[in-house]
């Protein structure tokens, strides 16, 4: 079959092996398969990003000097059945899933393994009891976005939101975007977002983020805060030198460079929370005593649950959760290298997905 | 007065004007005052302690360049009162206070000020509405353990134990001890506790530390997995690959220099919290890709609430919290400087008390 492979930190197109479906597994076709920003790490960075899952005892790994075919955001559908399946979804269905295989030896991560192929190829093999069938009538590309989707939602879960929260996302990529998404979706108000590029700010707007701020222009820090007051504070002096109240901070970082958390840290409220989404693969410094003087909290997340990727799907299926606005481009497997390219500019693409069978 | 001034970074035995009560305030005696690690730092960094009260925000501040007494972790009596006092306690009786002075301009941090001496004085004032009688027949010294105590009982509150809870504690200084001691009161089992120092470790069994290792032979991390496995693990391989099923870790950093929280974040299991109670002052290195593979929770503490202050002087008093092993030393005012350099040797001493009018 036709796929993008990572080989020797490159992205190629070549003809490899069709996968094969063991017992409880299903081959499937790929239909559309989205880029994760986790995707353009590990093909500058993979061994950065094996020797991370390595130090923290991940129950799965690959070895990036043999050929990887990644995709991890896909949509699907059922061709055939290993053995021993129960064939509950008819061949034909689209079907997502978690991006794991469980195999008897062990979790594969589809996407992430040198043994089986993700969704940059023409075919899959996925663990049936793992399937979700697709709700009639929902676009595969939507369908292609839970992954993603359950992201964020798993974030704001993890933050664990008060009605009094007032929640910060700093940067608006595909992280941040679905960041904002599920906030809105759990009824968070106001929300406040920020990134550097017009094209981000004006995609959390479509997100549903309330404020939006260019850092460039204006602290998102004063302007959280700002919106964080009470209207009646300035008139409640009460241990004025304390500061005016303000409602509780929950900070969302979705940027994963090196200095981003200090900065939330430094621009946090006393007793905030910090969600640390953005995926950070180098050495960090943060000052502990900021800190320690805020009795700050820092909430590292990852992934998702199997019942919030599963409500993710039917989110978006109801329109609960929006998408369409996130899907900037298509290619097929010839074109995956020139999008990781073009990725790069945060003003011309949000999500590109991967149509194997579209080139 | 005589009182131990900090002056240029050192500190010298000289007499100070004796502080005035304001409206509300109290006069007291100082009975005895420990000496806390806080101090040791603000005489060497002074300048580091100022910088991140400032970047935190904190309500208060002092200046290096002028004199400070410091002393916080006191016990005092009652000698006279300034205008407007309730008078609810009479002259000559013991008291407690958290460390604060509230002022109708602001808050003075007692030990931390310019304007007001702490408890390497003679006499201190102190906000009436927080003094805290001392209980009938509770040994003075015991009492003034309460503020070091009080820290160890936030930071176990902060840390939301649960039964299943695993506590380790890293660093057995009198940081690590209060936080045994509290683990203890609140029923936690087994806790695990590491120190290098041979007698730091003693007195973390003396504490109620049921497993007290030391890293220079033996893993803290490993020990505290070994305790932390289910007695019938071993025997329920199921998803063998995960690793043997953990009950919940609950880590607590007690160290406080550079590297440390890395350290716990590569030890840790997977969605362990981690309570920073260590005061790093430096910028420190963390790897956030470790935080993220395994979800790991970041809780800073600092100081404590009153409720909380206010119990752990009555768990002092009802032998609930055992505070007598951690007393290695009496100094009087000239002493000070003498018992700072010997703090330095872990072996020799946990808390060394200034008892000002013993000279």
């Amino acid at each position: 079959m036709r796929a993008t492979v990572m080989r020797g930190g490159k992205l190629v197109v070549d003809t490899v092996d069709e996968p094969v479906p063991g017992p409880g597994e299903v081959l499937v076709k790929t239909l559309a398969c989205g880029i994760c920003g986790s995707d353009l790490h590990a093909l500058r960075h993979a061994d950065e990003l094996v020797a991370a899952a390595r130090d923290s005892g991940a129950p799965f790994s690959m070895d990036p000097g043999r050929d990887v075919v990644m995709g991890h955001e896909f949509c699907a559908e059922v061709i055939d059945f290993g053995p021993g399946c129960q064939r509950a979804i008819a061949p034909g269905s689209r079907v997502c899933s978690m991006p794991l295989l469980l195999r008897p030896d062990g979790l594969l991560g589809v996407g992430y393994s040198n043994d089986v192929p993700g969704g940059y190829g023409e075919f899959m093999v996925l663990s049936e009891m793992l399937l979700l069938p697709v709700p009639e009538g929902m676009p595969t590309e939507h369908a292609s976005l839970t992954e993603p989707m359950a992201v964020g939602l798993h974030a704001v879960e993890k933050a664990r939101l008060a009605p009094q929260d007032v929640p910060l996302v700093i940067g608006c990529g595909p992280v941040g975007l679905s960041v904002i998404a599920a906030l809105k979706l759990k009824g968070a108000a106001p929300v406040v977002a920020a990134d550097f590029s017009p094209g981000r700010r004006s995609l959390a707007e479509a997100m549903g983020a309330d404020v939006v701020v260019d850092p460039a222009s204006c602290s998102p820090y004063e302007s959280w805060r700002e919106v964080a007051t009470p209207q009646d504070a300035a008139a409640a002096p009460m241990l004025a030198f304390l500061g005016p109240p303000l409602r509780p901070g929950v900070f969302f970082e979705c940027v994963g460079v090196p200095g981003v958390i200090d900065q939330l840290m430094r621009g946090a409220p006393r007793g905030a929370r910090i969600v640390v989404v953005g995926v950070c693969m180098q050495q960090d410094r943060i000052r502990p005593t900021l800190g320690i003087n805020k009795e700050l909290n820092l909430q590292f997340v990852l992934g998702y649950e199997p019942h919030e990727f599963a409500n993710t799907l039917f989110d978006i299926a109801a329109e609960r959760l929006p998408v369409q606005p996130l899907i900037t481009g298509r290619v097929g497997v010839s074109g995956v290298a020139g999008a990781f390219e073009e990725l790069a500019n945060p003003e011309q693409h949000a999500k590109i997905l991967v149509e194997p069978w579209h080139d």
